[in-house]
């Protein structure tokens, strides 16, 4: 293609980073999701470890690479902004890994459910974050969460395991609703603790922000998705 | 791009295949490149939680996905050739697995070594293999083959861990000379087992093979190769 006629190299950054409190809080946003991703593919490829089949095992290969290619996106962005990636990753290594440590899945179905309603969940609040944020970065988070074919293969595994086994269901549905009680208090420990990702929903005086009352509606959201996707897989919310 | 003028669609099999002895032979050898792969990338992420930094954690991951990249390239050239990938790998799983249950590694280093030395050595291996068959197939598997980026990254780890600690280097010799005992002692007991690999080997009426004295002579290429990767680790051979 062309050069462009009024060059806009990728690294100029969008007029809101002159503002610091907005670029740290950016920094802490893309370190979260990118550890979120890099430890996605962790889990998943620990998972493929349970599969069933060698297809099945590639399927989750698979998966974990997606998650991988979406962690490099965000480790370049990160750089871009002039951040040390990991350095921003590190505040949420401990946080992720409790989560990890209390929803270590039994068997192949529960870390079939968790890759589904874990991410699912953290794609819903990410992009709900997003959605007060420069275009660049909201397209570059959004398609970081973009489904990486989980949710096809995820459905169909699960829903055919409860045919052959409705006793699976009952299972299945505690589980579900134990991960997003772990998720959700894992969540409120990280903005009681990053002071920048909480100012950033809370707004300034030049930018929107969340009030209590439009937080309780995007628990809301976040509940009501939880439960569809617990539908979707056939298991009582 | 334009078309080709002289269509020429990838599923044309070389005249090669119209043999059925050595369209099974390749199946064979693709299905146990294959599952070397996805085993490498399953073997690669569980060493990154082995991984004393974040940072080295993602080199990991990185190597992983890449040899889950030479995966698909298999994958799908073993369904080119009308065979089921997973039931060309499946006869592979058994030696691949005894192979890493009796090397698993005990440390970030020693798992280190055996990414760089085990692949090295099965990469030098098909290798050999690969100059027996027709270009198509050899291309595929050299390219599968691709350094991952393993070696500059482990050399460089290996290398200090050994500055900091003489020690280690005494350690990692062995290491590295019991890897090389069990690869071999699974490769033989893979070409005992594998009739169409064994004829592959032994050539047929229009296709060169290798006599007792050139697989003699195959094995101190292998064995001179290995040498060199541990010296070039800094490791006594």
């Amino acid at each position: 293609m062309a050069e462009s006629p009024v060059g806009t190299p990728a690294t100029d950054l969008p007029v809101a980073f002159s503002d610091p409190v907005y670029l740290a809080a950016v920094v802490d946003l893309l370190g979260a999701i990118a550890y979120g991703e890099l430890s996605a593919f962790e889990r998943l490829s620990e998972d493929g470890k349970l599969a069933p089949s060698l297809k099945d095992k590639a399927e989750l290969a698979r998966m974990a690479s997606t998650e991988f290619g979406h962690f490099e996106g965000l480790r370049n962005r990160l750089a871009e902004l002039g951040a040390d990636p990991f350095d921003a990753m590190q505040p949420f290594v401990t946080p992720f890994e409790a989560f990890h440590a209390r929803t270590a899945p039994a068997d192949w179905l529960e870390g079939l459910v968790k890759a589904y309603v874990g991410d699912g969940l953290a794609a819903d609040f990410y992009r709900e974050i997003a959605m007060f944020l420069d275009a660049d970065t909201r397209t570059l988070i959004v398609e970081s969460l973009a489904d990486a074919g989980q949710s096809k293969f995820v459905i169909d595994r699960v829903r055919s395991a409860i045919v052959d086994d409705p006793r699976v269901g009952g299972r299945l549905a505690l589980w579900g609703r134990r991960l997003m009680g772990e998720a959700l208090s894992q969540a409120q420990r990280v903005a009681a603790e990053r002071d920048a990702l909480s100012a950033l929903l809370a707004g300034g005086v030049d930018r929107p922000g969340m009030d209590l009352a439009a937080i309780g509606r995007l628990f809301t959201r976040l509940t009501d998705n939880h439960s569809q996707r617990m539908d979707t897989l056939g298991l009582a919310p």
